[in-house]
């Protein structure tokens, strides 16, 4: 009926540890809660009678064709949600047409992945998601690893330069994936998580070293504040997703959908802005539309789809959010994603 | 005592699913929530010692005479409500002197309801709620019914470029009315709801269609945004509703009181506004007023008194509310519906 | 230990219908709630290192001398409270130096109340609290009694030009005071409230006639709009009580301390302002003084005090007040009750 | 885990008396519990690929080096918690590098704390902090004291010309130590807590006064007013510690959080602010640090630390605490603690 249901499905069913994992954020979670209210605060002002046929959804982003403009968020180890893992989840994206941005911590194999992607679509859009490790050659060998999987995108996840406190995860003593599941994408080092190193260190030095070894677009994911925005578009950088990683690194940053117009501000439409975090509904995205951003991207839904039924409950997930969308859309009286007004949205009214 | 009290009278004899299909908003209900909730956070300061007589609480719309500013917005289905229907409600109303727009989805036809509304009163004042349909044909016969039945206005819905989702409803997988309950205006293509046909294609050349086949006031019920009452004006539009379906539609539209001043702005006093959308007591039909209102209508207060008591139940929800909007002006220092000062108002108060 | 427990302590001992009709608040009883509520929103700011003695607590207001500037104000029905009624709330007041107003409803008549005070204070400071009647001989009548049992100043109430819905008390079918208990005030005319009216009509122009019939000084009880305070100066009126009549009236007026400013800003320091409503802490008192009343009025916790324990009960409500108040002055470095700076009150910060 | 583990594990063992003594704030709690609400209100904006080492926690106050910018507030009876008392409080600060503030209060003697700290650390941080006394003469005997234990600062708590109105101590009766324990540092007056006169006479030349006595650095502790501040800078005062007393002296003074940059613009950064109350995360600390403090002070963690677990229980908060620090500073892109901008810090945002 609704993704608030699918994540009781998914709780249903997963080890109440690994739920913990998935649905947690850092510490007292005030992020992760303000992110999903900060959605219900923002107002919608449709406009009326404006003959239109039923709104077309499609969208270009970074030259990827998405049949909506909502993405999956990178998100780590699917095959703790189910044994399919990410085998799953980009099936069901490739079959919906939907951009998928795959981890750098998955549980199945970037390579495997795209050739689970090229069985159902003939062009699937494959991102792929990065923490720059200070062991360039490490980092190197990963983005060719990407690129000859034929992913189009690198998304650098940019909020990290240290790990978030997670009380519930350790609360649940949880450091370690299961026998039988590892991170495929890092087999060269064993394939455990604690082989990924996230430092302060790492610097927009490194992006310009990443600009120079790869054509990719690169996408920077994580930023909130506008003068970093403006050094992205000074570094080079082809988009940015606007996001405090669904509340789970800093505790206390604020809502992803309210910084959107901050740096909608800060770029000045010089490139394209995409964001993630508490997106749970069609008019959210709609919202999210309407402050600036080119698509939205999707994190624990699909998660809650995917433990709920495999690639057949990610694309239910999907599927909702689409009919959402379009209902949205419609009842707003906007005939295409592009055309979603500022105006739209209505601060402080509810 | 009031109409909380009708609700719950109401609850207690009604089907659950009916209730549901009355009670429930769209999606997360946070519209119709915030709809009754923007009432209570909006405060009165009332004025003193000003001499007058118990005030006077005739109000005349749109040529309509009615007894009070208080009108009954148009309502699906009443025959769910009581076997009486819309017989029973449209019977209260006349008797009380009220405007009552009757439904297209009613489920008595209009030309029982005027035909009943005449037993009661010399003139009642019946006004038309209309979809606009593709079918130029369709929508032109079912005009030419609410004239030959005598209605005094024509209220054409316009945030319903499509349906909104309804989840009460989707889990009580309520979708058809009873054997024996039709949609009586939609008798000529069999008197199923499904006939309607709810599409963004309407436009503001199908209401330029309407001004040239009617001579009726033409009424837009769902107007939000500023530009959209501009364009009214400009179409001829004779009278608007401030209105969010009272949450029905899109979840997520602003307070339908909250927008009031702002279109009271938009149309400088160049055509009466009414409101729905949240009155559930006197002094809420006083801050409407206030805040430029020449009416306010309620929906589910009316469905709830047929529910606990037909005709008379409505009749009693009517003099409930008379008799709170008499105390609530007299106690304001107003001594008429039409000296009812914006100043009355204050923001942030509460 | 605090006023709280004086409520909880009343309740228990009270018929549950009189508790009702002591404790509620007019329809949804949301200016009740916020009235209290206002007052936690206020933040007090402390000077510190001031130096000083304990300060002061006296007060004269309209030339009476009060140890304190906490008023009683006028409710109604002490005999519903305790058997000794007025007798006992007059008694403890006197005692402690504290203005009792007198309420015209009063089980006790005025002289009895006066010759009760007498006997316990020299001088005791008592008001009398009025409905100006469109009978102005009965108006008169009730004057001349108050003048002779020396009063030494007239309350009007000016917020009632009807009677608020009280829904409490409908439900518990509330209308007439138990056998044995009349408003001593109103023998003349039967001792039933119903004899009381309460009219639209009164004006202005019955102020005036009210000034040329009395020495005595004119307060008026229930201001809160700046043009009424600005009319009041013009018609040669003496103070003012900031009222919204405890929540029991008009539902939706603002809370009274928030209009304390306002009003305070359109007299200009021309004429005391009192302010009752909410007040249940030595800390209201310092928030409503420093913002710029004379004096501040309590009602329901003289009535909690007398239900629990008769004048020994008042007696110690008032003793725990001004304990708080003491403790309050000094800890937000005041002097005395006359050196309550603005700026000790901060908005927007709790 | 975090630090509200530690107060539910003491509350656990505590007597429940002595534990609402430590826990409670006066009267309705109000500014305790908003003490810790407003850190949750205000958002934390990181700054990305600032490329740099893990940051050093190390700072400077009054000329005591720190391990880190957070500091142990003075609070009472340290033995009701555990026997060791201040012994264990102060050993565990000072093998932690932390600069403790002793109370004068304390059930162990300001000589002993500093010989058990010099047990653990060279050059332990020991501060000391009094309520000047109308006997100057015992006053300067107590400085005396501090300073012959090797003190490097006095801490003048300024919000008490009176005692705070504590209701569950009054409910429990709380009034004096169990037998066996005493306020060491007023043994020469008997040792008991009512020997210590909390006056409303206290002034400015008071403060004077004890400048001309001592060289010390003299630090007011309770400042909230921005004139306060500017007659700090004008009496010479070294340092102002920015605090309501943890919620326990005037109930209603602002969050102390929020008061800090109003006096971080008064003192135009003449003099170092130090603040307390509610400080519960690390990422409340780096709030502090934006909005202008060298260093924030904690109170009630060590007491929860203590009673949990004696000196190991406050060496774990001070790790916790570090910890989250680290984390928090590292995940906001700071490499310091000198180096946190006031932009970090959102208002308006959660």
């Amino acid at each position: 009926m609704n993704v608030r249901e699918f994540e009781a499905a998914a709780k249903a069913v997963l080890d109440p540890v690994h739920y913990d994992y998935f649905a947690s954020g850092a510490q007292d979670e005030l992020t992760m809660r303000a992110n999903e209210e900060a959605f219900r605060r923002l107002a919608l002002v449709p406009r009326i009678l404006r003959g239109h046929q039923p709104p077309g959804l499609g969208r270009t982003v970074l030259g990827s064709q998405a049949s909506m403009p909502i993405m999956i968020a990178p998100t780590a180890f699917h095959r703790l949600a189910h044994p399919d893992g990410e085998r799953a989840s980009v099936r069901a994206a490739a079959e919906a047409g939907v951009i998928m941005i795959a981890a750098m911590l998955a549980t199945v194999a970037i390579e495997d992945m795209a050739a689970e992607a090229r069985k159902v679509a003939d062009d699937p859009a494959l991102w792929f998601q990065l923490y720059l490790q200070p062991d360039l050659g490490f980092t190197e060998a990963i983005v060719r690893r990407a690129e000859a999987a034929g992913c189009a995108a690198l998304v650098v996840t940019v909020d990290s330069p240290a790990l978030g406190r997670n009380e519930r995860g350790d609360r649940n003593d949880f450091h370690d994936l299961p026998p039988g599941i590892r991170c495929e994408n890092l087999r060269e080092t064993g394939g455990s998580v604690r082989g990924v190193v996230l430092s302060p260190e790492i610097s927009w030095r490194h992006l310009d070293w990443l600009r120079g070894v790869t054509t990719l677009p690169i996408v920077l994911k994580g930023v909130l504040h506008p003068a970093d925005a403006e050094l992205a578009l000074r570094h080079g950088i082809d988009a940015i997703i606007v996001s405090n990683h669904g509340g789970r690194q800093l505790d206390g940053t604020p809502p992803a959908i309210d910084r959107l117009p901050v740096l909608a501000d800060a770029v000045g439409g010089e490139l394209p802005l995409l964001v993630d975090g508490g997106i749970r509904r069609g008019t959210d995205v709609v919202k999210a539309l309407a402050l600036g951003a080119t698509a939205a991207a999707i994190g624990r839904p699909v998660l809650w789809g995917l433990a709920a039924g495999g690639q057949d409950g990610v694309a239910r997930v999907l599927a909702l959010l689409r009919n959402e969308l379009l209902n949205a859309l419609t009842l707003c009286g906007c005939d295409s994603t592009e055309s979603v007004p500022r105006d739209l949205v209505l601060r402080g009214a509810m």
